[in-house]
C-alpha cells in the first residue's frame, strides 16, 4: 500500500487529485475499482477514462478527466511498470542455504543469498549478495553469479560461465550447453570440445528453455539489458549488444555478431558468421541470411524492408492467378505476332 | 490381461468369433501374433487383414472377415486407445510424499497421491487426490492442483498457478513463467512484473519443454481438454479455447485468444492481441498476423485457405521462371508497338 | 601439457620444426601466443598465418612456412579436435553414487560411473561403466544406460528408454516424453497411451531441451553417430539415420523415417509418414512435405533443389512489381488488339 503522493514521488510524475489517496494495487482499466489505479499509456484507450471507476489513473500530460484522480508523467507505460513493482512484487526473503541444497565446500555463497533445496552448487562457485536460486537450480564448478540476481527453478549454468549483476534467468533456461560442432571423420563425426564460457552481462534476462551454447573457444556474450524470450537457442561464440530483445523461439547461428538496441521477432533466425548492425528490426519469422546494416525494419526470408515484405507477402496468395494471366497474356501476344505477319 | 468379451464391454462393441479369447496386448497390424489385438481405423489398410496374425483384431461395422475374431465398433481408433490403456497402462502405485521430496509444512497433500524423491513443494500449495509428481517436479507457493493430475519429471509450476483434474504435464514442460514485458526507459528496459498466473483446467496436457506464460495482470488461462505438444510458446495473457489441438515447436503471442476445436500445425505460429475464431486449422509453420474468423482451413504466411496456398506454394518454384517470361512478353510488346508506329 | 611429437602421434601428422615443443592449449589464431598451438583449416585464412604468434600451427601439406613450427596433417580441422579434447579435456573423475543422489535398491549402477547429487534413479535402471550423469538427471524404470555416457544436469529420461554407449545429453533433454496422440472423442480428445521405447544408439548426442518422444507402440529409434542440436523435437515413431546431423529448433514429426549422413538446417521441418533419402541436405527453414529421394540439397517450402529456391526466393520482394508489369502489359495488350481490330 502507498498513498498517490508516494506514487508520483516514485515515478517523478504530478498529481491532479487527492494526493492522500490510499492505493493497493495496480489493475487493468476495465476492472479497476476501489484502492486500484490503472494506466492509460496508449491515447486511442483515452475513451475508458470515463467509465473507469479506479481510485487513481496515469495518464500522459494534457488528459483533461476533472473527476478522476490522475498521476501525470511523461510515460504513463514505465510508471506502471514502476508502481507495480512497488505495490506487487513483494521482496524475496533472505534465507540462505536451505536445507536440501546441496552446495560443495569451494563454493562461496553470500550470506543475504538464498539458495532453494534441491539446488546442486559445483566447486569454487561463486553466487553475490542478494541472489536467489529456486528449486532445483544446477550450477557446474568454475561459475561466477553476481549480486541480486535470480534463477528460477530447474535452471542449469554450466562449467566457467560469468553472470553479471540482476541477472534473470526463468525456469529451465540452459546457459553454457555446448556448442554444436563436429568435424567430419570419414563418414562419421567426431566431437569438437566446446572449451569456451558463456557472459551474460548486467541485466540481461533469458527465458524459458532458452539455450545460450557456450562457445567452442573464447566466449559466447549477451551485453548487459538485452532481453531474451522462451525457447531461443543462441549458437556458440555468438554476441549480442546491449538492450536488444529477442521474442520466442527466435534462432542465432553459431559465431554471429548483433547489434544493440535490435528487435527479433518470433521464431526468427538469423544464419551463422554473420553481423547485424545497432537498432536493426527483424520481424516475427524474417530470416537474416546474410550481413544486415544497422538502422532498418526487414521481414522475410530472404529479409526486405518490412513494407515491401507486406506488398510481397499479400501477393504471394495472387501467384497462381499471376502465373494464369501471364500464359494468357503469352498467348494473345503470339495470335497477335501472327496476326502483323500475316499482314 | 482380459477376454475379448471384456474388451468388447469396455468400448460398447460387438463380437464377431471367439468372445472367451484372452488377450495381452495391442500390437501393430503386421507384428501381432497369438494373444494380441490389433485395429483397423483406415479402410486403406483393410488389405492388411488377411494376413494378419493378431488373435483379434477391432474393426468398424461392414467388414466381412469370417477367419478372424472381429471387435467390431464405430470408432476403431477410440476403442483401440481405450483398450491399449486397459491392457497396457499399470496403474501409478500410491506412494505418498516419499523420502527425498521436499514439501513445505503448509503445503496440502492428499494421502492418496505421490511425490517422488527431489520434489521441492512450496508454501500452502494444494495438490488433489490421486495426483502424482514425478522426480524433481517442483511447484512454488500457493498453486494448487488438482485430481489425477500427472506431473513429470523436471515440470516446474511457478507460484498461484491453478490446474485443473487430469491435467497432465510432459517432463520439463514449464507452467507461470514471467511473460515477456519490459517498458522502455531511455535507451534501456525496465520490466514489468508479471503479477498474473496461469490456469489450465481440466484434461489439459502440455507437452515436454513446452512453455505457458503467467499473465502480467490478470490469468494466462487454456480451457479444458485442450492439448499441447513440445516445445510450444504460450504467452502471457493469451487464452486458448476448449478442445484445441496444438502441435510441436507452435507459439502463440500475448494477449491473443484462440477458439476451441482448432487445431494448429507445427511451428505455426500467432501474433498478438489477436482473435482465432472456434474450428479453426492452420496448418504446419502457418502464420496468423490478423484476426481469423471461425470455421476455416488455413496456411502460409500470412494466411490463405489451405487449398489455395497449395497452389501458391506450388508457383513459389516458379517465380524466376515468371520473372524471364515477364521481361520476354514486354521485349516483344514493345516490338509489336515499334512495328505497328511504322506501320 | 604435450610436445608437439606427442600431438603429432595423436593425429598421424607430420612435423615441419620443433618436435620437443611443450604446447599447453590450442587457441584462436589471432589470440595464440606462446606455448599454443592454432590452426588454418579453411585456405583462406593461410593469410593469417604471417602474423600469427602461435608457437604451432596445424596445417593440411602444401603450406609453406618456414618461419613457423608446423604439424601438417591431411585434416587440420579434424586434427584441431583431437587436440583441443587432448589438451582441454580433463577426464570426468569417477566419483560413484554421490551423497544427495537417490538410486532405486533394483538399479544396476556400475562402479566406475558417477552419479552427482539431486539424480533420481528408478527400478531396475541399467548404468554402464564409465558413465557420469550430472546433477538432478531423472532415470525412470527399466531404462538401459550404455558405457562412457554423459548425461549432463536436469536431463530426463523416461521409463523403458534404450540408450547405447558414448551417448551424449545436453541439459534438459528430454529422452522418452509421450508421443502427442489423441483419438477424437465426440468433440473431445481420449489420450493414445504412448507405450513404446525410445533408443538412441551409440555416440548419438541430443541438444539442451530437445524432446524425444516414446512411440505408441513400438520405438523411436535415433541411429548411431547421429547429433541433434537444441530445441529439436523428434515426434513419436519416427525413425533417424546413422551420422546424420540436425540443426537447432528442427521438427521431425510422428513416424517419419529419415536416412543417414542427411544435414538439416535450423528451424526446418519434416511432416509426419514420410521418408527421407540418404544424404539428403535440408536448408535452414526447409520444410518437406512429401517423400525426400536420396542425395539431395533442397530448401523452401515446398522444397525445391537449394539453387532454385535462391533464386525464387530473391524473386519474393520483386512480386509487387510483378504485378504492376503484368497489369500494364495486359493493359498496353488490350490497346494493340484494339489498335488491329480498328486497322
Amino acid at each position: 500500500m502507498a498513498t498517490l503522493q508516494q506514487l508520483a514521488d516514485l515515478v517523478g510524475g504530478q498529481i491532479q487529485g487527492d494526493a492522500a489517496l490510499e492505493i493497493n494495487r495496480v489493475f487493468p482499466i476495465d476492472l479497476a475499482g476501489d484502492g486500484d489505479i490503472t494506466f492509460i499509456a496508449n491515447p486511442k484507450y483515452l475513451t475508458k477514462l470515463k467509465d473507469s471507476r479506479a481510485s487513481a489513473i496515469i495518464v500522459a500530460p494534457g488528459v483533461d478527466a476533472p473527476e478522476h484522480n490522475l498521476l501525470i508523467c511523461a510515460n504513463p507505460y514505465l510508471a506502471f511498470a514502476k508502481i507495480l513493482t512497488c505495490l506487487q512484487v513483494p521482496d524475496l526473503p533472505v534465507q540462505g542455504v536451505m536445507p536440501g541444497a546441496m552446495v560443495a565446500e569451494s563454493a562461496t555463497i553470500a550470506e543475504s543469498a538464498t539458495i532453494h533445496p534441491g539446488c546442486v552448487i559445483g566447486e569454487n562457485v561463486v553466487i553475490g549478495a542478494g541472489t536467489t536460486l529456486f528449486a532445483n537450480v544446477v550450477v557446474y564448478d568454475n561459475v561466477s553469479i553476481g549480486e541480486n540476481c535470480l534463477l528460477h527453478a530447474g535452471s542449469i549454468v554450466r562449467e566457467g560461465s560469468v553472470l553479471g549483476q540482476r541477472v534473470i534467468l526463468q525456469p529451465a533456461a540452459v546457459i553454457g550447453s555446448d556448442g554444436f560442432g563436429f568435424a567430419p571423420d570419414g563418414s562419421s563425426y567426431y566431437k569438437i570440445p566446446q572449451v569456451g564460457i558463456v557472459v551474460l552481462e548486467d541485466d540481461v534476462e533469458i527465458g524459458s528453455c532458452s539455450c545460450i551454447d557456450r562457445a567452442a573457444l573464447g566466449e559466447t556474450r549477451i551485453r548487459r539489458g538485452t532481453k531474451i524470450d522462451n525457447l531461443v537457442q543462441i549458437g556458440h561464440n555468438a554476441e549480442i549488444g546491449e538492450d536488444t530483445v529477442m521474442a520466442a523461439q527466435a534462432g542465432v547461428s553459431g559465431s554471429t555478431k548483433i547489434g544493440g538496441h535490435c528487435t527479433f521477432g518470433g521464431q526468427s533466425a538469423v544464419a551463422g558468421h554473420l553481423t547485424i548492425g545497432d537498432n536493426v528490426t527483424i520481424g516475427g519469422r524474417g530470416g537474416a541470411t546474410g550481413n544486415v546494416k544497422p538502422n532498418q525494419v526487414l521481414s522475410g526470408l530472404p529479409l526486405m524492408p518490412h513494407k515491401q515484405w507486406l506488398k510481397a507477402s499479400m501477393s504471394m496468395a495472387k501467384l497462381p492467378e499471376m502465373r494464369k494471366d501471364l500464359q494468357q497474356l503469352k498467348k494473345r501476344l503470339e495470335d497477335l505476332e501472327a496476326q502483323l505477319k500475316e499482314d
